[in-house]
C-alpha cells in the first residue's frame, strides 16, 4: 500500500488526504512535526531533496513529492479532474495560482502566526501586511471567480477546489477575515457538503 | 489567431513562446511594459484579475493565464507531454516544484538586480542573501536529478524541461553562479540544441 510522508496541520497534505477519502484511494501515513525537523534529516532528503512534505512513496519505490503533482496522479480518470483539454487546463491554471499567488501568503501567514514557536514570529513580524495585502489580492481574484461560477473549473466540484480549499477553509488562523468574501463562504460549504468530504483533523 | 499578452524579458512569458514556436501553435504577441504598470489597468484586470502576464486570450473569448496551465494546454496531445498516467505526473510535479521553490526566488533576484528601478532595489537588499539561499537550494535539487537524469521526466524533453530552462538559463542575471552546478550546465546545453530552439531574445 503506499505510504503518504505527511504533516497533520499542513493544508497541502490535507489536500492529498482529503482527495484520498473522497476517492478510496487506499494508503498508510507516517507523521512528521512541524517543528522537529524531521523533513530535514539525511534520511528524509535521500527520498525527497526539496526536504517537504506531502511525499507519496509507492511500494516499487517511487517517490511523487509536490501536493498539486499527487492531487493529480490521484485524481486521473476519477470525477475528480474533466478528461477534455479545455477542463483539464482550467483545473491546473487554478492549482498553480494556488501554489504561486495564494500558498505563500495565506499558508505561510497561518504557519507563522498560528503554528511556529512565538519568539521566533519576531523575526517574521514585519513580513505580516505583506501576506496580508497578497494574500487578501488572492482572495479577491477567488471572489471574483465565484462570484460568477459554483466551482473553479469545468462547472463541478474537482482538485482546482480542494487545492483551494486547503488553505482558504482556515485563512482566519492566519489573520485572514473571510466575512469581507461572501462568494467565497458560500463555496467552502459547498465543498465541505461534497460527499465523502472530511476536516483537517480527521483521524486517518 | 490566439493573442498572447506578455513581456518579452518575463521568462513565464519566454517558457509559452518557446513551446509555441517548437510546436509550430500559431498566435500573436501583445508586448507589455515590465514597469510601466501595464498589466494593473481596469482594461487588463478585467482579462486577469490576478494582473499578471503571460495571459493567452483566445477568438472565441476564454482566457488563460498561468505559464505552467498554458504550457499543458499546447502541449497536450504533442511530443512535449507524455501520454502515460506517470510521465504526466512526473512533469507536473517539476512544474510544481518550479513555481513554488524555484521562480520566486531565482526570478524575483532577477527581476530586483537586473530589471528593477535602481532606487527601488535598496528597499529589497536585505532580501537577496535569502533569495541567493533558497534559490541556491532549488538549483541543489535540480543538479541531484540531473546528476541522474538527462531530463527531468519521462526520460525525454518535455514542458517541465521548458518550464525549468525559463529562469534557470538567466540565473546569472540574478546573481547566481551556475558554474558550481555542471550537470544544470550540461541540461542547459541539450535543452539549447533541442530542434527549434528560439533564445528569449528572439524576435516573434
Amino acid at each position: 500500500m503506499p505510504l503518504l510522508h505527511q504533516m497533520q496541520v499542513s493544508g497541502n497534505c490535507y489536500k492529498v488526504r482529503l482527495a484520498a477519502k473522497q476517492l478510496g484511494f487506499e494508503m498508510t501515513l507516517r507523521d512528521y512535526g512541524v517543528k522537529d525537523g524531521s523533513t530535514r534529516t539525511p534520511e528524509f532528503l535521500v527520498k525527497n531533496p526539496n526536504g517537504r512534505v506531502p511525499l507519496l512513496e509507492f511500494e516499487d519505490g517511487r517517490l511523487l513529492p509536490e501536493s498539486g503533482a499527487i492531487l493529480w496522479y490521484l485524481a486521473e480518470g476519477t470525477r475528480l479532474l474533466p478528461d477534455d483539454r479545455w477542463g483539464r487546463t482550467e483545473v491546473l491554471r487554478w492549482m498553480f495560482f494556488e501554489q504561486y499567488s495564494h500558498e505563500p501568503y495565506i499558508a505561510v501567514a497561518r504557519y507563522w502566526l498560528e503554528l511556529a514557536p512565538k519568539e521566533k514570529l519576531e523575526q517574521k513580524r514585519h513580513l505580516v501586511p505583506e501576506w496580508h495585502a497578497n494574500g487578501n489580492a488572492a482572495l479577491g481574484v477567488m471572489e471574483t471567480h465565484l462570484a460568477r461560477s459554483d466551482w473553479f473549473a469545468a462547472d463541478r466540484y474537482t482538485i482546482a477546489d480542494i487545492a483551494l480549499y486547503g488553505y482558504t477553509h482556515c485563512a482566519a488562523d492566519g489573520g485572514f477575515d473571510l466575512s469581507a468574501y461572501p462568494a467565497i463562504l458560500a463555496w467552502l460549504e459547498r465543498v465541505a457538503e461534497q460527499p465523502g468530504h472530511v476536516p483537517m483533523a480527521f483521524a486517518w
